[in-house]
């Protein structure tokens, strides 16, 4: 049944964000999906090859801005043209999902379509490939159906999803709400509880099913997905963008998910982290270049290297991650993770857009 | 006065030093004197463009180890092979300084020799040059002249020299006793006393009274300083190299200027640092690329950059000192500067030849 179910999937990776939390690796035409947080290949690039244990290459879209298509070429297998969608202006996860939906369309209402997040942390390759596919078993039944986080800690940072039964094993529960980033204490009792899971942001539909929840919500995503389908279809990039530019800046969650009558949740089996900041990369043991690093009495410091970063040695110093490359380095409190965009900002008022 | 005195000076900057505390400026073959710890121009450089005031280049000669000598092509001038006295091996300062008084005596008995460290740092040339006259004239009236620093902390790294009257103004005094570097409680009193000085480690004497003074001494050295006046005019390597490997591999201060009957101090006028390790070149604000770091919310770092090192930014990090260059980047804790020679050791170690 798995391979008649992929055999009419389509998986689009969102590709689309921009952000400052990961300079001096993150540069103005260099996204954190692009950056080798993790070894040698890029977040993206990580994303696909997930993928690939699932789908073939031809069944994995990459939605993204125009001005960063280039760097798809970067990717171990660049991929054709037909497989790249490229998104007109930011609208968010609202517009990027409705894109790939109207292209999903294309290939008829029994396709699956399924949205990633093309920077997140998922080392369990085998693990994620069994959850995607009971995810597209149960999206086929008629519901959108995301991966839920089993959390680890009462982490403030995340959104947090309620499932209306206890789950047991692997298998898709009701969702019975979605809840903002909570304060601490909310996500003490949230953990306590047990029903609460993170939201992964992956969402697996069957298009003929988002469509008919589309129209209960917001007819008006329904017309801009068929106009967006058409456009795609006839190749009109100029109405295409005048579709697009009308949807509002919004969350796919926000404007959609969260007022979605039938979403389901399967408890990831696997090990996730959203990396948000360089605080996560060094509890990950991130960096493209290992070994490139001498720490003598340090407690609880990390460096994390660039391939063609200088070699970092630190003495003495403790909580501090030092982020090295080949023309920048930063230093920075542990705790300080979630500022990074303060130094961006100051090196722009210095007028060092060339470390931009 | 000055003029017909200064005709017949000989100044011997010691630059024989090794030493891992500068790293990763300082490497095996660039030792201190020959890093751009301050500005453009290397330590050596700096202490030649001060002689350069009251002196010829010609009187100015370079007293250093065979694997050094190639580096003083780099000086902004770089001096004839005249010019350059090359140690056979480390013998301390003692080595050094019996060569340096051979090459002068070859001059004649009144040539008056000058000894002087190769990396200290002495911003003020022109308070440096009246005291460098003021101890010619005093050599020349037969006695071991040092320019005295006048504490201004109750600083435990630095040898102390007790006068033995109250110095009222620029005028020599004599020297009661040497003190090896003290503990703090009683560099407290010699700061509180007021008749302390730190050693500089600059020496002005009479070729013929320096003799007399070995001479009563320990008179191998005297035997010692005429056979290496002999091989030097007789331009005989071998024997040269032969004498000096015999002399004990001792300090000049220990093995003579402390046992010396008549040194007069000259209390130096301006404001002087050894510059003993990274705090120190950071207290004063050194650096050969300036403007190439950014630091928020930062309390007590710095950020010294070599030449072609990477922009640094510091977010959130205190009392941290950051030494960067182009192919190593070290992160230290302010108070930890004389350890660096641990992570010198620890690369070793690791087979990290290429970084040292």
């Amino acid at each position: 049944m798995s391979t008649q179910i992929t055999g009419r999937t389509s998986a689009y990776i969102l590709a689309g964000g921009a952000g400052t939390r990961f300079w001096p690796f993150s540069r103005s035409l260099r996204p954190k999906p692009f950056l080798r947080l993790f070894g040698g290949r890029c977040m993206l690039d990580d994303t696909r090859h997930r993928l690939l244990a699932v789908l073939g290459d031809g069944a994995i879209h990459y939605v993204l801005g125009e001005r960063l298509a280039p760097l798809l070429a970067e990717l171990s297998s660049p991929p054709p043209a037909a497989n790249i969608l490229v998104e007109p202006a930011a609208r968010n996860t609202l517009g990027a999902v409705l894109l790939a939906t109207a292209h999903a369309s294309l290939r008829g209402p029994d396709q699956i379509a399924v949205m990633l997040p093309a920077d997140h942390y998922i080392p369990d390759e085998e693990a994620f490939a069994g959850d995607f596919l009971r995810a597209l078993d149960a999206a086929d039944g008629g519901a959108i159906v995301t991966l839920g986080i089993k959390p680890t800690c009462p982490d403030t940072a995340y959104g947090y999803i309620e499932a209306s039964t206890h789950a047991s094993g692997p298998h898709a529960v009701q969702v019975k709400r979605f809840v903002e980033k909570p304060d601490r204490k909310r996500a003490e009792e949230y953990l306590a509880k047990g029903d609460f899971y993170w939201n992964s942001g992956m969402y697996f539909f069957k298009v003929s099913h988002m469509l008919e929840e589309l129209q209960r919500i917001n007819s008006a995503f329904t017309a801009a997905v068929e106009e967006l389908a058409r456009c795609l279809k006839a190749g009109d990039r100029d109405a295409l963008a005048r579709c697009f530019l009308e949807l509002p800046s919004i969350s796919i969650d926000y404007a959609v998910i969260e007022k979605a009558k039938q979403i389901l949740l399967i408890p990831a089996s696997f090990g996730w982290s959203d990396v948000g900041a360089w605080d996560a990369v060094a509890a990950l043991n991130g960096g493209a270049q290992k070994g490139h690093e001498a720490l003598i009495d340090c407690n609880g410091s990390k460096v994390v290297s660039a391939e063609g970063g200088p070699f970092v040695a630190m003495l003495g110093v403790n909580d501090t991650l030092v982020i090295s490359t080949g023309d920048a380095v930063l230093v920075l409190d542990k705790n300080r993770a979630q500022d990074v965009r303060k130094v961006v900002d100051l090196l722009r008022e210095l007028g060092r857009e060339d470390l931009l």
